[in-house]
């Protein structure tokens, strides 16, 4: 596979997963995983697509999370995070980290809200509570049966 | 839902998924994950289910893998790492951290031995190139749908 085949591959699990395993160090210098929204999944978020249509070359990631979780606080202290994604049943993966940045943009806010996430955010898209985080990765590492691949990703902003 | 109950459904977690998600820090201070044979499915791996009978209450955690790996070399520096285990379509997930240890043991190299893995370890199981992670983890989160859970593990060896 030539690495342009690596990145569409990567691209193509990027889209696939329901989650997004999402990794930050803790204040004890322990990672600390957990499951969140795949947003670049186009099936599951179709509103969303448009958002990502000019980001495949950037591999730009946007979670919606509470402002009062551990993460946030954590994170803070420590933006060095990363992102993985997988379909175990096919053994393919790619995972992507860098340094992650808290967006306080209320326009972006409004274009990921939906409908129903009053439960998460009961004051709406600007609660206090909404805070968004953006990932520019700047590494990547992919899996694909036995093969591996890596590549470093060019600041496009 | 009671502490007793969380365990039983991370325990649950754990022994389901075709793979666990195994995250160490590298020299740069980035969360480095990938996905790993997940040894506590007794499904995918019934001849290991003996080696996992006496330990639901410390949860321990065996993987295999290369010598000449990155995250051997890496775990090394910094033995802090976590294993998050998850059934995304369900939201249930569990993640344990603690410091990981090499192990040299022989005898447990070739329990865990499996026709085929001569493919990764060309001599067998004691190639120079097999090495045998081993995690007693001390911290347990879990979520299940909406709910998160956590809890210390006490030390029982």
């Amino acid at each position: 596979m030539k690495d342009i085949e690596f990145r569409e591959m990567g691209l193509r699990v990027m889209e696939a997963t329901p989650a997004a395993y999402f990794t930050n160090v803790d204040e004890e210098g322990f990672p600390q995983t957990r499951a969140m929204f795949n947003l670049r999944n186009k099936e599951k978020w179709p509103k969303l697509a448009p958002l990502f249509v000019d980001h495949d070359d950037d591999f730009m990631i946007i979670f919606s999370t509470n402002t009062t979780s551990t993460k946030v606080e954590q994170m803070k202290e420590n933006p060095k995070v990363s992102v993985y994604y997988c379909q175990p049943e096919e053994w393919k993966g790619m995972m992507l980290s860098g340094v992650i940045e808290i967006v306080s943009d209320l326009s972006l806010k409004k274009s990921l809200w939906h409908d129903g996430w009053e439960k998460y955010y009961p004051k709406g898209y600007d609660d206090p509570d909404h805070t968004v985080l953006r990932l520019f990765p700047t590494a990547a590492k992919g899996w694909n049966q036995s093969r591996t691949f890596q590549f470093m990703i060019e600041a496009t902003k």
